[in-house]
Formats: structure tokens, sequence, C-alpha cells
């Protein structure tokens, strides 16, 4: 008899975090088909995507085709495709390759930068959201090196020799403590006319502290951290303008040929084109069990949603959020199916983390907070734990001992962006 | 008395087998500073670049930051700059970034695709030269099964799962045979529209059989062996005809979407500027020391040179003769240096191998020729012994140990070629 039902069709948006953890609950379930679409190929480990950008890993040990996360699934079919729109009365995705019809949307497409306005500013500071980004972040600090090397004129070369960083939140603590740790050890013995540890790194935040979701003895301590790698701190200094090579902060003004954007998210532009109501950031605002108002068969999770926790306020932009509620809404789909109420839900907080460097980072784990080589390995095996993939593990790991007993890094490689070697005739 | 006499000046002009194995023995010298000058800020291990571009590897894998192999000698600098051309009598290399003088010019700028006089046909047919042409062709490669996934025309679906490689020699026979294992086995159980294992992958060579400098034997195993993989083979069919998406062989044409190019090399155009000897693969004609007849200053090794081995014939352009022949420069410079006479080179073959799969390969030691599992055993040892960097090594090993027994391929990312997420403004 089950064959004589047609299936309900299950289409989600996005192979994040939120898509692969509801994908999983989901496949070989009986009666139902599963569509799974992503602009990308891959599975992105974002914690550790800047690792990606400063050289630390190689793109591959970091993402995972989404194929091959769910071949087992014979439900499941993965879709390479952009959807551009959601018609919610014909429940209906529509991509470039097609429309995808459904009985239930699960929402996942993430978040991208915000500048605030400022779409142009991306050319001169690229953000950290995706492989092709990390690796363009990559080139552009190698090459800024590789530059200072052969440059003659001194101001050139400080230009070069200086990196700013906007937005003082994880990413971007992350960030500048990765170059204040490459200039200072990595590079240290490579190059003969500069001295990479004379290199300046600016962090750049618009609020008073940095970190400001941690403890505050937590943040000043990321603080000292990040001063001991040479990284100066500027705080209560939001960007005013932004060209190439250089930064504006109220009437200040710094030169630096590498300015990277780590200052805000705002949710994916799907959610602008529905007409939901959504938050200052482009967040879709979702119920209780994650659905929206007055469409209960369309679920919004992850980065893309502003679900108010138990203090009212928002729950983070943090990959834990993404894959309880990328499971909570696959379990609530089959409750329903099964004839079950829904459950709403609820977060289990499992606390959060930074990382600054080498021994150096910061935890707050339920009422613990702790610091310096105790958080950062926690930090360190907790990453490689929900890493996807027995090989990547291994290898991150072989990587990371490595980079720690030597200081170097694998990944520094400048690949050009054009591929051809001979010019183009037409 | 030494720092009264001024430092006699070696520029190196490419950081590939000759240049870096050069580098190494003129590293530390007294009484001389080294230059090393390349494009790119990496060694790559060429031999495994076909790794790359089927996804079995990643680029940071089989490349290395040049300084960093080099950081060790202090009187070693490493430029990263294009050398446009050569002034014999001024003794200077010209580049972008500057001019380089030298006392002695080692040349080892390796080679280029030929299309021979078809330039425009890159742009639909990419080599296998650099890690940003490898990145290149793995995107395409991926990106054709993604389309065919969603691809409701036949033909034009037939025409995704098409695969052309033209250029029978060792690198098109391990391109079309990792295409051949991929689509059988590592994509076999991840598509649900389309069935990998149908893929058409078609191997084009213009001579009579392929792998033409082997034993005419292991050839035709390895022949089998691609056969047994599914790709067909074209033996005297000179490509007559190359657009986007079709190979026109004589009257035969061919619809493809990813046609591939190894089917010839030539010298660096750094010789066809310079007013020396070439022959009509554009490599300069060396003496028996390895320099050039009217210019005993200039060495030229490698990829770039003509030398003519003991039976007459110009030595391959394999990893081996680049390596020696780096060696051998070095040390005669250091000869002359030290008022001894130079020596003239001579080429101590080991061999050649060909990998076409798993527990496929042929290899030619010495009098000995055997293929199968053997060969490949032994094609795997001494590759990874090669690969510079104890690190690599060990990745290099844990990713193919994991490959052979999942038949896995840890690297299949599409990585956009754009990194913006903002359309630019300007």
């Amino acid at each position: 008899m089950d064959a004589m039902i047609e299936k309900k069709s299950i289409v989600i948006i996005g192979g994040g975090f939120v898509g692969i953890n509801a994908a999983k609950i989901l496949g070989n379930s009986h009666g139902i088909k599963v569509t799974l679409v992503d602009r990308a190929n891959h599975h992105l480990f974002q914690p550790l995507l800047y690792q990606v950008a400063v050289a630390g890993l190689s793109p591959a040990e970091i993402a995972v085709p989404i194929r091959s996360l769910l071949s087992d699934f014979a439900n499941t079919k993965v879709v390479q495709d952009e959807i551009n729109s959601i018609n919610l009365k014909e429940k209906l995705a529509c991509g470039h390759q097609g429309n995808y019809s459904y009985d239930y949307l699960i929402l996942g497409a993430g978040a991208t930068h915000n500048y605030f306005g400022n779409e142009a500013w991306e050319e001169h500071a690229p953000g950290l959201k995706t492989l092709a980004q990390a690796t363009e972040i990559r080139r552009r600090i190698m090459i800024a090196f590789e530059k200072a090397e052969i440059e003659k004129d001194l101001s050139e070369r400080k230009k070069l020799l200086t990196f700013v960083v906007v937005g003082g939140g994880p990413t971007g603590v992350e960030l500048a403590g990765a170059i204040g740790e490459m200039s200072r050890f990595t590079l240290a013995r490579d190059f003969r006319s500069i001295d990479p540890k004379l290199t300046r790194i600016i962090l750049i935040e618009a609020g008073s502290r940095i970190l400001h979701s941690f403890d505050e003895k937590l943040s000043s301590r990321a603080a000292r951290d990040l001063e001991s790698l040479g990284v100066q701190i500027w705080t209560e200094s939001p960007v005013t303008k932004l060209t190439e090579n250089s930064v504006m902060v109220g009437k200040e003004r710094i030169s630096s040929a590498t300015v990277l954007w780590a200052a805000g998210v705002k949710g994916s532009r799907i959610g602008a084109q529905m007409e939901v109501e959504v938050d200052q950031q482009n967040r879709i605002i979702v119920e209780k069990d994650l659905s929206l108002k007055n469409s209960p068969e369309v679920f919004v999770a992850g980065d893309q949603a502003y679900f108010a926790g138990e203090d009212g306020k928002a729950l983070p932009a943090i990959a834990p959020v993404a894959m309880q509620q990328g499971r909570h809404i696959a379990k609530n789909i089959l409750n329903e199916l099964n004839s079950r109420p829904r459950i709403n839900f609820r977060y289990k907080d499992k606390g959060q983390m930074a990382t600054i460097g080498r021994k150096k980072a910061i935890a707050e784990l339920g009422t613990l907070r702790f610091s310096g080589f105790l958080a950062w390995i926690t930090w360190l095996f907790i990453h490689i734990f929900y890493l996807s993939g027995f090989k990547n593990r291994i290898i991150v790991l072989i990587q990371w001992a490595y980079s720690y007993f030597s200081f170097a890094r694998g990944a520094r490689l400048i690949i050009d962006r054009n591929w051809r070697f001979f010019k183009k005739t037409k």
C-alpha cells in the first residue's frame, strides 16, 4: 500500500549544518523523497574556514562533497543549483536549473556579509564565507609579503606590511591572531629584505570591546593574547570609508594593502524576496517550532533564522544552533507525517569558544570560563570531533601537530586567478 | 679577506626541479650570492599534478613555498617575479619587478603546452602545468557531472558525460585513467539521475600507439588497463579542430563538454627571445656541460633544454633529468669558482614509469620491465619518496591509503572562480 501513496516531497535549501543534519534524519524514511539544493557542491565546516584563509589548512580538509555525505540515502537527491525565490502559494522553490515543488520546505541558506549598505567595499575588503573567498584572502595575504620583499619605496612597503581586520567578533579575532602568528613565527626566517616580524596588524571594532558576546574578563584576556602576537586593537572605531589600499576611521586614515571584512552578517537574500517578517539583519523571524507564521510547512533555521532564545535575545549565528535546529525540524516533519504533534524548539546551550592562536583561546562552557592552553586544547578537539569525514580528521590533526611543533603552515600557496597561459584571442 | 672580494652573483630562473636542486648545492657557499626568481611562490611536484586535476590530492599537498625550501641558506634570496628577457651582453635577467645582474645564470624555466599554433584552443582544452590549471580542470570535471545530473536533454547529457583527453603520453594516460576510475568507482553511488559508470572517456593520440617512449609490450598492457577502466583509445587520430564542446578528428566529430590537452610541450618563451639555437619545440640547444655555446656563464637545464643523450636523442622532459642537471650545473659553477675544470653532464638513466590507476602501472627500470600491482606500488613509493617535505609525504600516504580502501577522492571541490558575493558596482 505504501507504494500507492504519492511520496511527500521535502526540499532543503542549503547544504550547511542545517541542511545536512536535517537530511541525515530524513534519509531513508519511508513515504518521503528529499531534495537538497545548494549552490556549492560541498558542505563546508565553516568554523575552520579562517584556517584556509591563513594557509593553515587546505580547502579539501574542511569541505566534503554533499553527495558523498548523503550517498547512502536512496530517497535523497542532491542538486547543485541556486534558488532565486520561493513561491509560498504554489509551494515551489525556483532556481536557475528548475523549480522544486515541496510539501515541506527547510530553509537553511545561511548568511552573507553585511557591509551595511556599502557593498562596493567588498572588492577592497573581502569577507569570509566561502572557500573561494578564503583562497582569495590567502592569495592577498601571501602576495602582500612577496611584494613587500621587492618593494624599495618605504611607505609602499609599510602599506604592504599592514593588515587591517574589520570586526572584533570571533572570526575577526581568529583572522587577526593567525596573521600575527604567521608573521611572527612562520615567515620569520623566509625573507631577506623585509622582517615579517615588523608587520602591523590592526583589528578594528566599532563597539567598546572585542568578543562582546563573551564574558568581559575573557574578552580582555583575548585582547592581551592578541597583543602578544603583535595585533593592535582599535575599539569604538567604526569604519567610515574604505578604498583600495586605505581604511578611514573617522578622520584617521591607515594605508593597508590587505583589508579583511568580518564586521557583520545578514541573512541570505532569499529571505528578502519572500513576503515574510525579517529583522534588521534580514533574518527571517520564525515561530517556536521554527516554521513560518502563515506557512507552517516552511521551516527556517540556522544563520538565516531569527529565533528568540529563553532570554528573549536571538540565538547566535553559530554551528551548534544550526545543527540542533536542522535535526529538530526533520524530527517535527516526521512527527507530523506520523500524526504526532510538533514540538517547540529549545536550544541546548553548549557554550562558546574563540581561538586566538597557538595555545591561546577562550571558552565559556556552561558556568565554566577558562582560557589559555586548556581552552585551546578543548577548542582543538571539539573542532576535530565535529569535522565531517574520518580521513579529514586525521589529516587536520597531523597538520596541526606539525604546525604546533614546527610553527610552519603548509598551504602558503599563491594560486593565480587566471589559469590560462596563452592570452585569449577573441 | 673574503669580505673584500665582491660576491659572485648567481641568478636562477625557475623554482622547479632544476632551480631547487641547484640552489640547494649553492646554498651557504662562500663568496657567492644566489637569487632565485619564479613567477609562482611555490615549488611544484609536477609528477603528481594530475592527481590535483582529478581530485585525488589538494594543491598544498604537492606544492611547497620556495622560500621555506631555501630559508636555511642565508646567501639565497627568493623573488617572485616573471622574467621577460635575458640580456646576454649585459648579463642581465629582466623582469617585471626589476633587473637581475648575474655572473652566472641558470635557466630552468620549464616548458608550456604546445597547441602547435592553435593557442586559441587552450580556452576549450586546458593543459596541465600549473596549480591554477589543475584546479580549473578539477572544476570542469566536477561541474560536468553536476550539470549532467540535472540535464533533461539526452544529447546534452551525453555531451556532459563525455571526456576527451588529447595526447597519449604519460600525462594523458594518467588523466584518462583517473577519470575512468573516478566515474566507475568514486562517483558510482553519488548520483540519482545519471549513472556515472556510463561516462565516455576517449583518449586521442596522433601517433600509432600510446606511451610511445615505452616498450611496445608495456604500452599495450597500459592500453588494456585503460580499457578496463572504460577509456577508449583512438590512435592515429590527430585533432583537426577544437571548439567549445566539440573535437574534430578528420571528419569525425565528438561532442564533449570537457576536453583536456596533454598533447605536447614546448620550451618556455624566454628561449625564443634570446638569440640562441633552439629545436622545433623551442628548447634551447646546450653544450656538453649544459652551457650556451657563446655564453659559457649561462646554463640551461630541464624541460627548457635540448641535450642529446648517449643515443643521440634528446633527453626526455622528466623530473630525474631536471634534478640531475640542476645539481650538475651548481657543482660546475663551484668547480670553476675554485679554479677546477668543468665536467660534462652525463644522465644516469633511472628508467621511466606511468600509472593508469589503482594497482595499474607500467615501469622500465634499467633492463627490468614490469607492470600491474608491483609497478604501481613501486611508482607510489618512488613518488612519495621524492615529494618535498616530511609532512606532505605522510598526508599524501594517508590520502592514498584511504582512497585505496574506500575508492573515495577527498578533494572533489568545485570552487567558484569568482569569490565575490556582491556584484561589482563600477
